[in-house]
């Protein structure tokens, strides 16, 4: 086990790389690419790592999937901090090639629909397929195998490449989040700016289940900010919903409505509660009356007292 | 202050002693009759008496408005005790009187539409009055001031009159539900078929107010049994609502809903949790799953390993 | 059958009858006093009356029960208009007499919870007996039956009384509001400020019925202004509930909000839409987006046209 | 135009093509695969093509978002038709090629998390690398670029290639969902077991907004069968939502709860309504109470009484 030592989805050179780099600790941290975001979480449910960045909601694409189904499933994991990269792709190519020159065109799945309109646009006639990662259709590029590849403009020099046109994105406000995700423990104390993640699996045919998910949020006032459904494995018309909600799990409100999730779910797991990104105390929406700790608290010694015969 | 003796509303040989003398406790305390629900209220405020019983409902009239709105204002109270009592009136007469003599009736306000019917089809023109209680409108025929009176049978003997025609009741069914009220102090142990009553404030013109009081309960899985509006005095359109929820407060559902409606509403009164008359433990409806004790304490252990990274 | 006859709650000198003369049309009615709120609303459904004014609800005491109930029940009527009245009382008695030679007071039942709290506190030793209505107890006055009597100012000169004490009541702003009822027919078109009121039955023993009444009213975003549980007959638990919410039967959201209810309750009675009392249409809170009768046209429109595959 | 020519999501060999042989007319219409879901509806938007079949949904990796996203946006588009395939994969190789030969493998991004599982079990070690689809993977395994491409078994003649491994799928009951889309028109009339879809989008930055959207539905009793998010590309926190309820647009219930949406949400597009795959009509789940067309009917009937005054 290694305390120093965070995956994440690599290969070198992916924007995921560029949010680890804006992390504080990164500096003093060995950063490890990983073939794929279960590797890369892999890696920390054994302890080679003590924890891993991957991307999990991207602003065009929808949720990462296989972020997702990796955080629902298998040995659980928990969510530390999140990082907000704004996106915009450059079209990399070989020294001297024209754009006239470019039959076809790579770049990650999830790059392609962010560059749908440009490439309908300015190459409507190339041939887009798949690599395993936007750094790695760079170096398909470097090896004669595709004309162009779609990746973060910091990738050109790793790979011998040049910046045909930057800053593509068909999207204004194209971000990508990922998150920083360890091994359970305890989260950290709440900033007064703070998110919960959880997934909630719902009971099998119940047409109100979701509903009634949403209201033990909305009676306790919790806001949400995320809600993400997958299938859940069992069939076409199962599925599971994480959840991002606003506040932190020691937040008397948000615990209410854990609980309350937890006693009419089959299943919830909670991935964590983490400092927003991008987000000050200051800027946070102010909480519904009634639903404070304050409140909490007082409405709890006025049970107390009227058990008692005293309220 | 007398531990031994119990008020109620009288006079004596009203529906109120007979519902009264229901209780085995009944045979060992001192009974005193009061003229009025709040007499016989205050009693218990100054201490001079340990119990009151008052009605609070009736299955044709409705709720019964002095004792609610007694118990919502003033000196707290508590309900320990309900009885229900089957309500059958008779016609009372001075013995001789045939039914065609009869040319003005009497009885409480409360009386009279549980007679209504029965009097335009037998009484079309008799005029109605208004007397204190059913029993007093007996004794104003003794006295020669009223043809005839609604009344318990078992008033008649009291009274010296005779029962012309008896089991008079509008409707099927009828009954009356009496409450024991008494100083607050902890309510009895949970039997399992429990009710808890509360009076709940309304905030100042919100139009969803009352839907969000009842979800606070929907969302516990909490039934309600009765739902009576009373205004606050604070002018047409304000309101507080008496609720009759099933359960005991010290049922972890309850006492949530609870919470919950004391951080939303201005203002919550809690009036006891009391065994249900009439209903044993294997007649209450099955509670939702998810809305037991267990699951409650289940959740709550969940959300305590949760916040500390055990979950 | 007369149309130019308008029965009320007598005898003459109630606040029933102050409240119909507030009435521009009552100058040319023949206005008849009737003994009880059934028999004014019966000479209506049998014809010989053409309206009938009667209290229907107290800011004191609440919902007119007698009204509440004669409306839910028997041959169908419907409200036309309403009028609000602020309620203040005077303490009638024989000229001459003194506060302290005040041994008995009488009034109408409905009055003394509105004056409870000045007599706990200038007459504590008084005895209250209720009568028929406020001005026959200014009659048993007269009569020496009682020593002072609850009633409307306007009523001492008819009764040979004296107004001891004026415009005495406990609540501030205590008001009543009447109803001007009659047989059923188009309601008036929609002023801008408009009322309706229906009686809605609950299902038996189905515990979120209420709620999911609400919820008919509130996912159309009408909002609600008086919500008063009867009992229907059928026994303890068993309701229904006269509502009164904003809009007019002819606005879309209203609309489609009463036929949601039609489908879900074993009954609904409408009661009316008319003009509400004291409100211009400037002054009615604005409705929420997506509520006016423009979004209800558009939405259809839309549908129609998405039912047609041009949407 | 054509109406004779069907597009798919190509090449030929995939489980698209294998989904639309399902479709009896498919016999007797020009099937043409497409290099995308893109490319196969722009063809149908230009009236190249009558109708093209794209997967939409499936039980492993949740919706297809390519499909998603281009029908949400863009020139509208209707769906006709659904078809439920079964998903199981074949491991193709080269003839001779031994399970322990294998070190790279491709597929169609959306197969390789449908095989995981067994990958992790059978061949940790070999590198997977996504193609354009899974007979593209097929081909490219022919020419020597991989070792091995999950496919469907179909696709092995194809390509000259074995089927070493069969029926490889992580999932029990893995299914894809495809829908038959063309231009807009007036939908099949309904045949008693149908699914309406639509894409619905939040409002900015209100907390409650999903919540309201559901209980259009939940109040109408209409049951939802999916609920996916999509990001609406205007950042991150903007989602819309592709609905599928049970019911057809011509349903009172759908349509009443179709207007609903549309009168508080920004944007409503409705997609289509058609029967559904695998159920026939008396296997669909019973309406609940006043939710069928009769019940609607008879509401608006008694509105319009009403309105008339003979309620």
């Amino acid at each position: 086990m290694s305390a120093t030592r965070y995956t994440y989805l690599g290969p070198e050179g992916t924007f995921t790389e560029a949010a680890l780099r804006t992390l504080p600790e990164a500096a003093t941290r060995e950063l490890v690419p990983m073939v794929s975001v279960p590797a890369a979480l892999d890696a920390v449910r054994s302890g080679e790592a003590a924890a891993a960045l991957v991307p999990i909601e991207n602003s065009v694409e929808g949720g990462v999937t296989a972020t997702l189904d990796e955080l629902a499933t298998g040995e659980p994991l928990m969510i530390y901090r999140e990082v907000l990269l704004p996106i915009a792709f450059a079209l990399l190519v070989r020294p001297g090639t024209k754009l006239t020159d470019i039959k076809t065109v790579t770049g990650h799945p999830v790059a392609q629909p962010q560059v749908r309109n440009w490439l309908r646009a300015h190459l409507p006639d190339a041939l887009w397929e798949s690599a395993a990662s936007n750094a790695d259709g760079a170096r398909l590029v470097q090896e004669g195998r595709f004309d162009a590849a779609f990746a973060g403009e910091f990738a050109a020099a790793t790979y011998g490449l040049e910046a045909l046109v930057t800053d593509i994105h068909d999207a204004e406000n194209a971000e990508t989040r990922f998150v920083l995700v360890g091994r359970p423990a305890r989260p950290a104390a709440p900033t007064g700016a703070d998110k919960t993640s959880v997934v909630i699996w719902l009971g099998d045919d119940h047409p109100g289940a979701l509903l009634e998910l949403l209201q033990e949020f909305a009676v306790r006032g919790v806001n949400l900010m995320l809600i993400q459904s997958r299938p859940t494995g069992a069939g076409i018309g199962n599925y599971c919903f994480a959840v991002d909600a606003e506040g932190h799990i020691s937040d008397r409100r948000v615990g209410e409505a854990l609980m309350g999730l937890k006693r009419i779910s089959p299943k919830v797991r909670f991935l964590g509660s983490y400092p927003r990104a991008g987000v000050a105390p200051s800027e946070v929406r102010a909480l519904r009356p009634g639903t404070t700790d304050a409140a909490f608290v007082s409405a709890s010694d006025w049970l107390a007292r009227a058990q008692d015969g005293r309220a």
